[in-house]
C-alpha cells in the first residue's frame, strides 16, 4: 500500500539528520497521495537511526489511522490541516532547525535579503501570530495548522513554501516530501544568512522587488530557464 | 560489580565527544546505583579516546573510593552533593560545551524562548550566583555543588535538569547517565538558539507560560502523549 | 577537446562541496583556454554528486555552444563578460557561500582587517552598486558581469580576485579554475573573520596600508618570498 | 638527527588541520632541542596532506639552515626570537585560527571570562601593540617576535602561553610542540566563548581573581591536583 510514497517519505525523513536539520527525534516529514487522500508520516519519538519503512504510519485526512503499528507524529494534526488547506502541496516537513527556530523565537519573519532567498521564496518567510491560550489548551496541534493557514490568507503557499510558527519553529512544504525537505534546507541556509545580514547592517531593508521577481521567476513558472 | 551501570557510564562519557560537547579531556559523566549508594564516575584527565570500562572509578556518597586504580574526576565532590540533594536523579554530566558556557561566563540564565526549550526545561535554566572567596578557597568542588543546590531551592531539579555555574559552565542531570547526556545535548542546542534570539531581538521576553506548560507536559508527567 | 582543462574544471567544481561552499546545485566554476578563447563551464542545475566530465559544456567567448549536450550554467554570460574584460584571469567561480553572501546582502564590501586578507587581497573586497531595473529586466546575467567590471574600473582584478554582487553573492577568479576556487575559499574565511571583527569592534577601520602591502607582496609579485 | 623531535613536530603540524585550526598551508609548528639549540620547523607553503618528516627543516637559533632541502616557514625568525627569549618553552605554533584571529583583527586581547580560560591561561591573553612602519619594512618576521617579547615584559610566558599579534593572528607555545598545539586549540575555544560572552553581556568584566587562581593552580604548579 502506497509503497512508493512510503519509500520517499522514509528517504525524506532520513535526509533530515543528513542535512543537520534535527537533533535526536525532533522533526518529521509526511507525504500525501492526493488520489486516495492518504498521508504517510513518521511515527512519534522514533530515532532516525532506527527508522524503517514499516514504522511509517498511514492516516487519512481526518486523522484516522489506516495502517501502522505505531502512533503517528504528535504533529500529525498540523500536517493534515495544511494538506486540506494547501491543495497543491504534496509533502510537509517540521523541524527545530536552529537558525529558523531562532527567528521563530524572536517572533520575526525572515526578510528577503538576497537572491538565494528569492530563488526559492517569493517574499518574506512569515512568522505566525502568537497562539491564544484557548488555542494552546484546545486542540493544540490542529490549531497550529490553523494559525499557519491564517498566515497564508490571500497568498499562494507554493510561492513561499515555509513558515515560522511563533515561539516554536519552522514548517516547510513542497510538491512532494523530498521537495519539502529541500525547501527546509534552503530555509535554514537563508535564515543563517539573514541573521548575519541583520547583524552587519541592522537598517537594511528587504531587497528590490525587481530583483526578487527576476530570481524567483528564473526558477519558477512558465518562463523559468534555470536547470536542464 | 555494578557492571551494567559501568557500561552505561562508559557509553555516556563516550557520547560527549560524539555530540561535540567536549574538547580534550574536559567534561565527565557519572551514574549512581541508588540501592547501594555507589557512584561510577570518569577518572580525572583521561582522554575519551583511551577510556575503557576498567578505568571508571567507584566511590560512595561520602567520596570514599570503593573500586578503581585511577583518581576520580576532580569534580567528583560536586556530583556527590547533587546526588545527595537531588534524590530523583540517576546521572550527572559536566561539560564546558561552548554555548552553555558562554551564558555562564556572561552570568546569565538561559530564558525559555520557545518550545524546544519547553519540551525539556520547565522555565529558565538558571545561572548560579558567584561563589565567595571563602567557598572558592575552601572545599571548592563541594561548594560548587552547594551553590547549585541553593539555586534549586524550592524547585524540582527534574523540572529543569540543568544549571549554569557562574563563570564556569553547565551541569546537567537526568534519570540516568544517558538521560543526563541527552539533556546536556539539548541544553547546548537551546543555548545556541537563545543566543541567536537575543541577538535578533534583545527586548524579547520569555515565552508564554501557557505554551511552555503545554509543551513540557506534552512530554513529561501523567498526561504526556509524545512518543510511543 | 580541451581535455586537460575539462579535467581541471571538473575537479574545481567538485572542490566546492568539499570546501563547504555550496548547498545543492548552487555555484559553478569555469576555466578558459586563452589560445582558442573557449570556456569550459558547469551545466545548469546538475548535482555535484552526479557531475562528470562529459557533462561540462564548452562555449566560445560570444556564448555560442561549441560542445556538450546540456545547457551551460545560467550564469555563463556573467563569466564571459569577466573573461573578456579581465585578460589575465583563467578561471571563475560563483557561489552563495554564506559569509560572503551575508556581506553582499548587507550591501557592504569586506574591509581588509588583517594579514589573512592581505595575503590574498590587496585592499577591500568591493561590493557592487545595486543593479538598475533596466539591467535586471534586460540581459540580466550579462549585466551582472558589466556591473562587476564597472566596480573594478581602474583596478587590477588580479590584485583583488573577488567581488560581492549586491544582494546576490560572490564571484572569485584566479589564474585558472583551481586557483579561483582557492580564492573563493579564502574569501569565505576572510568574510567570516571580518564579520567577527566588526561585531567585536564596530569602530575598527581597515588595517595599516604598510602592513597590507608587506603581506600582499610577501606572496605576490617579483619580490615574493613565501613558499618554495 | 633529532629523529624523535622531528616525529613530534610532524605530528604536531598534522594536528592543526585535524583540529580545524588551519586552511590550506596556513600555520606552522616548530619544536626545539634545548641541548643542541636546534629547531625543527615546517617548510614554507607545503600542504599538510603532503607533509612528510623528511620535509621538515632544521635551523639553529641564529636561523642558519642545518638540514633540509626546503625553505623553512617564512615565520621562522619569529619562532627563533621566541625560543631565545622564552627559555622554558619547547614548541611554538602559529595559525590564523578564525576566532583568535578575529580578536587580533579587532586589536583586542581575550579577557579571562571563565574557568575554561583560567585552566590554561593565568589572565588575559594579550594583543600586541601595532607594529611600526619601520618594523614592518625592516626585518619583519624577527620584529614580530620582538613585539611579542615586549608584550610579555615582566610576565612568565608559561603562565599565559599564547598571544595575539595585532591585525595578524595568534602564536601559542608550550613545553613541546604537541603541548603548543594543545594550547592553540584551547585558545581558539576560549576565543569563541569570549566572543559569545561579549555579545551577550558587553559590560561583563574579567572573572574574579580568586576563581582564576583556583583554576589555574588546580592544573599548574606544585599544588596541582587535576589528572592522574
Amino acid at each position: 500500500m502506497l509503497d512508493e510514497l512510503k519509500e520517499q517519505v522514509l528517504r525524506a525523513n532520513l535526509a533530515l539528520p543528513e542535512h543537520g536539520l534535527v537533533t535526536f527525534t525532533w522533526g518529521n516529514v509526511s507525504g500525501i497521495d492526493r488520489e486516495t487522500g492518504l498521508v504517510v508520516i513518521k511515527p512519534s519519538g522514533v530515532p532516525y537511526s532506527e527508522l524503517k519503512k514499516e514504522h511509517l504510519v498511514v492516516v487519512d485526512l481526518d486523522g484516522n489511522k489506516v495502517e501502522g503499528n505505531l502512533k503517528p507524529s504528535s504533529d500529525t494534526p498540523t500536517h493534515l490541516v495544511l494538506y486540506r488547506a494547501f491543495r497543491n502541496i504534496g509533502g510537509i516537513v517540521h523541524t527545530h532547525s536552529p537558525w529558523a527556530t531562532s527567528f521563530a523565537q524572536a517572533g520575526m519573519g525572515i526578510p528577503a535579503f538576497g537572491t538565494t532567498h528569492a530563488d526559492y521564496f517569493h517574499g518574506e518567510i512569515p512568522c505566525t501570530r502568537k497562539m491564544t491560550p484557548a488555542e494552546i489548551n484546545g486542540d493544540y496541534e490542529k490549531e497550529t495548522g490553523n494559525v499557519i493557514v491564517e498566515t497564508f490568507s490571500g497568498k499562494d503557499p507554493m510561492d513561499i513554501p515555509a513558515v515560522l510558527v511563533n515561539m516554536h519553529g519552522p514548517f516547510a512544504w513542497g510538491k512532494d516530501a523530498l521537495d519539502a525537505v529541500h525547501n527546509a534546507v534552503v530555509l535554514e541556509e537563508v535564515a543563517k544568512m539573514a541573521f548575519n545580514t541583520i547583524m552587519l547592517n541592522p537598517k537594511i531593508g528587504p531587497m528590490d522587488t525587481v530583483l526578487m521577481n527576476k530570481h524567483f521567476f528564473r526558477k519558477h513558472g512558465a518562463n523559468a530557464y534555470y536547470g536542464q
